[in-house]
């Protein structure tokens, strides 16, 4: 099968998530990068574009109007600048009839995450966001457990993700923009938090109604939160909590989820993320692993560890095939709909820790 | 050296804990059971007093006089009957110059501890509480790491003690005045909740000065807490939060903690509970076992696993050379001081629960 | 119930195995230890029983001679000299018609066991071997899952036993008679190899055939072995290995069991001893804990930990049973058979170690 | 930089370890896939071309000579047939003076081996094997800190390769050719017992000097071992052992590696494949990650889980670099000694067997 025409917006030499990207779309064949805006410097934009062999633009709005143009133009293109630069691009592609594949969160405030949804409405291009974890083959058997119901009614649901590595005063290129208010929007909130929030959401098909917040900025002076405790209320009566730390020292990316129904509970650790543990209220607890997986979503025999590329690149066979007419599996492909959830979160977290841990309503 | 003489209120045939402090007190041969008021029913007290070949008394006012004025009378007893049955006993045998090893929580309501409080202050008894958990070894090597400041200043402290077992509605002896708000004075808050208190607050050397908490019946038409969620605020500007649950399906006994400071981290697990995982910031972690651990609160070599028994044990070793008059480790035991902060915990929950978690100091 | 008089060789003060027996014997209150040879030094041995406050003697076979004949005499004793002194001691007891309760190996050498085999048969008396592992909960639930088929036919055995206190040259009193020819009789074969060799053959319920073993003494200038790495072979076609060490740093006590037959396979490990992985040939997984467990060996519900000391506890309370008078469980405490199987262990490795790894039958 | 061409023998549509190596060679971009010879049916090696985009033929030897007279022919091709056919094309390519990439095990036999050695050694190309399990990052951390002495002096190696795909009769296409003597060669010796053989050699510096080998079919009537335990002696005095199986229920892809030294010990398991146990005599165990790890093979922050096919992409990358003329990291790449050592583990691994555990000397 012919591979997709991949566009990059950021990702320059040097980036970190821009690297990753590239290897997800290529490791199973289904896209070819072949045009980049890859950095606001015209010098690296162009310099990077040279390593990688592709055509180059200084500017995204240039380039989603002559890729738009050519009859061998980018099909698709993926979004991995910091995240106050992703709306003006989306909406750039999306009008000019691009798909987009942006990465986690959506925007930097809510205003332009309203952007990203008008043009997203507007157009009859896809708009995906790569929330990559809901795409390990575990976690994607955790969502079809909970959906046939072997987990009974939901009680309780606990999303971890801990880090360490701000756990001192900020230093380099990735921990400034993630530090910075203007850029990142939030801190632990938002680069981490709404991984938690999405992988909650994804697994038990319920997102909270309610959330009461505190937010700590643990490192003097930092001007973003670095340690984020919500607790969740859902329609349904469940309880949780999320929290999400960038000051947990000696976490690497300590990203997990527990949930507690009234037949069955399930827990699953990315540290071990090929296992899934379920124990049913009677009878022993079950490690399940890729054996037991439903999803397909691999490439190699069960015990032959796949990881953290490997579910970027779930995402991108998933939307090479949507794009490609196969809607099958469209449903566990995050897009629009988990990108606004994230930002009605990271919103209602900080109104609610500004009122002193006021349950305050989740919108959308 | 002569065994001390122990008597005891509640702990029938048929009790549970009961006869854990039993197995406990005997364990390393410094107590020799010799008295009991073992049942509120009479029949049931002889009766298993005589099957445990002791003194049999039907009333523990009763006993407390009559051993108080024996040349072989008890030196100690310990109260193992449900929260509610505390207070009177503990204040007859304090009154009558003899120790007092309670069961924890320390009682159902404020006003009972209030006057085991009163009642301490005027005896020159000791009271001593078995929150057991903190006479494990490693969990007296953790306190050991903070106080000596391996952790830097700590900023993130989280604790859980969840149990499934109360996932279904009440049966049996044990669940049914564990769920009776006259006897239990709580729930998980109680019953399980105070003992993550108790351990975050050993190991710290802080105890939280405000609480946030959301409390849940999970079960339809439970009297009482089943489920406690208690966001954290210390003076230091720690925060944390203790999370108690009685329908966390598939979780015997699964007690936590995790301790991140600015220097290091540590987490223990009671499933796991001869390591010590201790990662500081810029090492890898380190698993300490009992190889490690400077309390000497064991009794076989590294690797013999020790376990429930022998923490309770530890803790009826400490109370004996106390008693004998060595003060040495008095500092590791639980006394009044847990038993009333563990009640200002409870009252400071439901007090947030009520105002829809609001903010609440916890007193003393 | 009145508890069983107990009497005790060897274990006088500083001694490790003797204080782990006395726990044991008390912690369910089934003995009372009431008389002792504690020591072969006289004054060692009466000071010992001066602080226990027990009846002190000089000599075991007068011990065993005057307590036959008093009133109120031992009905059982422990034996817990090192492996050279077990025969004589038991002998002794046995002849005199009292119980004996026997730490492992049997002895130190084929004659020395040949002659406990000898009294046991012309005695009503009743012989015990402390292979303490095989009385743990969920190694009685792994012998029960065997039993029943849940394994279908057993391929592979694997059985290890892993220390690293001896990984220096000798230091100590634990480690000078251990690595002492004449008063262990083996190293690392004798003092943990026997324990693995049980512990296989308790849960698989059969015992190889032929063996081919590789001794080694890493340690320079060490007159025993202290790596004993063992081939099996079962009549049933079945293959195993057995690794015994005590040079493997890092190792506190790495005993662990695997068995695979054609329908399920079975893992055990005693650094997380209250956990039994079983698993099916086309299932996941499981995690049975003691909520599975049907050999009632325990005292608190599951998720407490129980370990060593219980362990060594529930063979004391199957003799107290047994000597009362019920056979019930009988056949899941370790006696005489398992200790002259481990002996025939022993033999066959040295023989096959001698004879560069040549296949030996094992016998008896 | 220019992708490497890379041509691909065997791999066609279905094949497993094919479809690996294609990912492994484009997952950094070092290579691009451009002709193959993918199926020794003409049809089938066609229409999976057809699927890849790539110049298709239907004879490797044919493929040899036309793409060495290509100006744009490729400058590497990967093996990816069953072992019986790894010979032919490999002396083909050589001669061509194309780099080989071959899957393990170098052969069927030692005639074919010895042809690969002899036209390795006439060639001015390359000639790589891949054993990827020793490109984890952890792996090559393992063997940089044996090699610095972390370890003192190796007394025991411990390699393990578990799997229960094979417990039952053979069944589908893997499973047929891996059960065929004469295109497999051997068993699970050859299949995944040469897998550990190289990740001990590997991670040691070391090959063991003699070996003793049981060999078992367990199911019924195949034609090769399933069960292979493999007792190991070095020169240096250390003692090992090697076992692989296929018939070990319920283990996926059990790979396993514990040394033990004078100073200290190590454990990494595949199943827990991004942290190594490091554990020093006397000190706490640690817990290594990629944080520590120096060999800079990987893509992601430690914490990102990467695996099985990162590890094959790792000695891809580092032949992309050979190839380029950077021999770095020629060292860790497994090549033809790799491969010959793995032929003499297997023919004395048979030899032994054939003699009933006789030791063996291993050569080359």
């Amino acid at each position: 099968m012919r591979p997709i025409r991949l566009g990059m917006v950021g990702g320059g030499s040097g980036a970190f998530i821009g690297a990753i990207h590239r290897i997800a779309a290529r490791m199973d064949g289904h896209f070819q990068l072949v045009a980049g805006a890859l950095s606001s410097d015209p010098d690296r934009a162009r310099t990077s574009a040279g390593e990688l062999g592709i055509r180059s633009y200084d500017d995204f709005n240039a380039m989603a109007q002559a890729e738009a143009a050519r009859e061998d133009g980018i099909e698709a293109v993926s979004i991995v600048t910091p995240n106050h630069m992703h709306a003006d691009p989306a909406v750039a592609f999306l009008r000019a009839g691009i798909h987009v594949i942006c990465d986690k969160p959506l925007t930097a405030t809510p205003q332009q995450a309203a952007r990203i949804a008008d043009a997203a409405a507007d157009s009859r291009a896809r708009f995906f966001l790569t929330h990559n974890y809901s795409a390990l083959p575990m976690v994607r058997e955790a969502r079809a457990l909970v959906a046939e119901g072997a987990l009974g009614d939901i009680r309780i649901v606990q999303a971890e993700y801990l880090q360490g590595w701000l756990a001192d005063e900020t230093q380099g290129k990735q921990a400034e923009w993630r530090t910075d208010p203007a850029r990142a929007g939030a801190g632990a909130l938002g680069d981490i938090g709404t991984h938690a929030w999405q992988l909650a959401s994804f697994v038990t098909g319920q997102v909270p109604s309610h959330i009461s917040a505190d937010l700590s900025s643990m490192v003097p002076g930092r001007p973003v939160d670095d340690d984020a405790r919500v607790a969740l209320r859902y329609t349904s009566g469940a309880k949780g909590g999320l929290w999400a730390s960038q000051v947990a020292v000696g976490q690497e990316n300590g990203v997990s989820l527990r949930i507690f129904g009234t037949k069955a509970a399930l827990e699953w650790r990315l540290q071990d993320s090929e296992r899934l543990l379920l124990t049913p209220k009677d009878g022993p607890a079950q490690i399940l692993t890729r054996a037991q997986d439903r999803s397909a979503s691999f490439r190699t025999p069960p015990g032959h560890p796949e990881g953290y590329l490997e579910c970027f690149a779930n995402l991108y066979s998933d939307v090479a095939a949507i794009i490609r007419g196969d809607d099958t599996h469209a449903g566990r492909v995050p897009g629009l709909a988990d990108g606004l959830s994230g930002m009605g979160f990271i919103a209602a977290a900080k109104q609610s820790a500004d009122r002193d841990g006021a349950w305050i309503p989740v919108t959308p």
